[in-house]
């Protein structure tokens, strides 16, 4: 009964204007109906599949962040990435994806109404898949699923900040910054390229294939202004301003997260082709060796640095290879790719060690492995991009591809503008929350741990938890 | 031998530019007629995939169940999902995929037998794959990959019980419980609706798009039933009837299991469109939708009346959003959708307050996410469905889009056809095993803790437990 | 540009049947065009998504390996399987690939080379993604993806090794073996039968679809070298040679890990059929039914022979059963696997119980699940292959399906070929690193805990670890 009707949709469908897509855009599907349409789909569901490797990055991104901290705030880090995610959904369904793709008026419940009639938010959204509803005329995306996409982004970007401000923030405050930034400050920065806005329509294009800048730096800088607005937590330096050893509570917890941050990634790079292409495996390649010249440069710093191989900064230094190659991973090398991670590898561990010392406390990291490297991967590829059928241009080559340094410039300046952007933003953010008293806890509280604290119950039971005040 | 000739065909492959494709080489695009067969082809792997989804829901169920209780119990937590999924795939095969189906006799033994000739169940069931094996001719899913659709539902509404007995329940007992909801209870539920049975065939049909009631009901039900006939866990109630908290002992690995759920939801909801097209992504945006508006009406309502956003209410409340849209989300509006779930999220922290006041000990609040919520969605539908292609009929659309109490009347009477059915067939299970003295353990055995006593071997180490007899 | 030479392929393919499919039933797709095109992008795409199922394994095979051991080795255990896919992914790349498919000289990176020009490894892999680039003219996979899956196989069989050593091994000596694994043991054995070697190039050729042989027996009995070289534990065996239990730290990390591997499973087998077709659900089914008979036998036999239903146990027989159904899973019937996974479940019980009394201490039953029941599955692929469109010739089916004993003889031939290889190459291996003084930790650092001596953290903070001597 479903295919019968939908068979007659689809037939009026197909017997409608000809296909949006041009065989220039377009090409590998030269006809126009239903052979076009086979390709839509499949690309559609490819994207679907992705989003749900990005989503699984959520449950990543809680592991790693409760499992570096300690046990009596792990309860409040999963609740805030539970949050991220559903406060992120809405979000960008209701402001984010209209501000962040300009074309979309009114973001995706907007775009319901702008495409299906203006009763779109109270309509039945299945009414019309004709390929008029794809999203643009270059990717055959239709909007829903492009917008699932993005939303898995915008929820990605809100927790980087997470593990940052742990165990010591206040719950509400932690909302209200999740809401504006996936809102408002993460759109606004996506709108500068992938919304077609400034960076992207400079003659040399910026380019940020899966985001090293827009997604991760926007993330990692908010960290960072977070950290310094909040302050260290208790007992991180001693009274000569020398940082102590935080342990987390669980590694094991924290590499699980590592691994599943590391499959989520096959979707969020592969799945930025945003078309099911030859393409995708060649970026799932790419995207295995540069996390794994990551772990394998950031194990090896470890060692030299720190006398010891360190687990946490290996399962870091695979992100932080992950995070630098997002970027460029579309027109890179395989030399390219690997050198883009092991340096990532070296940088996360080199700056996790300074940011420490400059008594700014970040718990997990976050700022070193996607601010700094979502910087580097804006350089490496501003380096190391190769002349490639992608952007087709060999001014967009890097400078070490005899690109010249445009592309190299335009990276700069597109790493410049998001991170003094976010960081303003961010800083009012954090800054208006720590005037109205809604950004740190009380010092009983922080010691109590947030768990009993914020959430009125301990995230591990008393046949678990050694010692709830450590 | 299958690689044995890619080695040597590949080097013939590179050798020349010619079409490396020929009909001998490649044949499945010329077979059956290529551009039909393309899309079977998809829609079966599409299939494939959400299965998998769902099948992972099981570890989702695992760890949300085993979090939510005391450690000493929590490998026999662990153990039971995991006879869960090996009892209930080969039970739906034997003769629960049958019931549920009568279109193909004997379940997937007896249908591969019935496909392919008398031997099916000893033959290769490689044979034929040609469009008539197809299970349909509405969906095009082969006869196997809806099996494996199926069966992964059929062990994930088997798993839902598991965390409502947690504690004080019998290994062998709940063996027998899973044998007979996954090869019996369940599938004659199924039956009504999937399988063409009589809440189908009333003049409005019942709509269950995902299972809010043939699953999660089916599932809530027997978990509530299971509760009330087993009894409260030693020390949950004081002498005046008083309930205690018995805190989780880890709601790190709860919240785990909430994202894994949300995960394995993508593939319970988008793969319940039965192929691959357009709407997939539709619904799977609906989904998220639901889920988010669940937990954070959850989170609002414990904050008002516990005092404190409950993080183990929050996550339960992304399930219950979740579980109620399975009924409506292929007619539901973006509206109906976020009020659905938002009244989700409401009602499950409702239910948990009061079926433990009520002296009911359901460890995880199973009833109240599956079970309630589940009624919840099918009423949701009744009042929230629009007109849509696929149902169709304008008598189908809900109370509030001018269908009519028509389908609202359908959705009451199935809601109290599975409520009343499940709750006598699974009292008649729960107390036949109580009768028969194989429910509960005893008391000394509980409060050693069901890994010792059931299985011979603590859940976690010495180096970990703190105190098994909390 | 790439599309263009492929639709033209693509449309002679196309000239074939009219379509089975009649509009009336399924008229999404009613036209002609580039379907070829289609199918060989669903098939890149399809593997694309097995092989990252098959790399989540690694988070699988860390929470199994961990949670099976010891508190004060968890985090040692998550870094080795970090860097066995680091490593792995890097070393099947250089050289692995080559050695194991001799047709691409090189490996990955001399592939692109040979391919792309002799500036492949420095140029942009995307370049060229034409029908020529295609793996083989038999099975459509191209270069990158076909790398892809089998790098996350490498990965696999060289993380088996890990728990078997684990608790007393030097992490220099074990990145030394995953080196030798991942980029020279494995391939070669890879090379004599997907590779076209010796094995399948037999009168009767070898039969191990997804690797029963070729990755799980290489692991397996590399485990079982390693375990013997190393020795035990100490406090593993009493002074009258009796071995002692010792116990795990968390079993539900550990039966988490089991649902996990059984998630990636389903990228393993349905993926080695190495093409989108219909065949795959029926991988799928079949895949779940060896997990499931697997399970249950390993349960009862625990129950039979320790007295109790024991959970490690019931795990680890659904991890046999998929080890043993891989080889003959293309050829089997229902009534195969499941006798396949039964007999797995049997013997990983006995065979964990017989290991541990000859003194041979392998923590986690490493051997015994993917060397022992590897065994068994190429053996059962002897006994029961049927005859079916996949090897096509009678003489391929298994002794009790007619097909005479030469299957069981080149399986026997197989089995013992890969056992012996193995072991010397392992022996090799681990008593080279043991002469050299980088096998095993001193006494102290074992009594500490490899986390804190081999990494220089503990695993788990002071907040959650009772007792680190433990």
């Amino acid at each position: 009964m479903v295919m019968a009707s939908l068979g007659v949709a689809a037939v009026v469908a197909m017997a409608g204007p000809a296909a949006a897509q041009s065989a220039d855009q377009y090409d590998r599907t030269t006809a126009v109906g239903a052979e076009a349409m086979n390709m839509v789909v499949l690309d559609n569901i490819f994207i679907f599949f992705c989003a749900v490797l990005v989503f699984l990055m959520q449950a990543g991104f809680g592991l790693v962040e409760a499992g570096l901290t300690r046990a009596k705030n792990a309860a409040n880090i999963m609740m805030k990435n539970l949050m991220d995610v559903s406060v992120g959904v809405l979000m960008f369904g209701l402001i984010g994806f209209s501000i962040a793709y300009p074309g979309f008026d009114g973001g995706w419940f907007g775009t319901a109404a702008q495409t299906f009639g203006v009763d779109g938010f109270f309509d039945n959204t299945l009414v019309d898949i004709s390929p008029e509803s794809l999203a643009d005329g270059v990717y055959p995306l239709a909007v829903p699923v492009d917008f699932f996409f993005q939303a898995a982004f915008a929820a990605t970007a809100a927790t980087i900040v997470s593990g940052a401000v742990a165990g010591r923030t206040k719950f509400v405050g932690y909302l209200a910054y999740s809401v504006l930034l996936t809102g408002l400050i993460y759109p606004i920065v996506v709108s500068w390229n992938w919304g077609g806005g400034w960076l992207s329509a400079r003659e040399t294009a910026f380019v940020d294939f899966a985001g090293s800048g827009l997604v991760h730096m926007t993330g990692g800088f908010a960290a960072l202004v977070g950290a310094i607005v909040i302050g260290p937590r208790i007992g991180k330096y001693d009274e000569n301003g020398k940082p102590k050893a935080m342990p987390g509570h669980s590694i094991p917890l924290a590499i699980t997260g590592v691994f599943l941050l590391f499959i989520g990634w096959f979707g969020f790079n592969p799945g930025s082709q945003l078309q099911a292409d030859m393409a995708v495996p060649v970026i799932a390649v790419l995207t295995a060796f540069a996390a794994a010249a990551g772990a394998l440069a950031a194990m090896v710093t470890s060692w030299l640095t720190m006398k010891k191989p360190d687990v946490s900064m290996a399962g870091n230094g695979l992100l932080a290879g992950l995070v630098a190659i997002c970027s460029g991973i579309g027109e890179m090398s395989a030399f390219g790719t690997l050198l883009t991670g092991a340096v990532a590898g070296v940088l996360v561990v080199l700056s996790v060690l300074a940011i420490e010392r400059a008594g700014i406390d970040d718990p997990v990291g976050a700022f070193s492995v996607h601010g700094v490297c979502g910087a580097w991967g804006l350089i490496a590829t501003g380096l190391l991009a190769t002349t490639s059928p992608i952007n087709g241009a060999t001014e967009s080559a890097g400078l070490f591809y005899g690109g010249g340094g445009s592309l190299l410039v335009t990276q700069l300046i597109g790493m410049v503008a998001i991170g003094v952007f976010v960081s303003v933003a961010a800083f009012i953010v954090f800054g208006g929350l720590k005037a109205a008293g809604l950004l740190r806890v009380s010092e009983e509280e922080e010691r109590a741990g947030l768990d009993v604290s914020e959430h009125g119950a301990p995230g591990y039971g008393p046949d678990m938890l050694v010692a709830s005040s450590v």
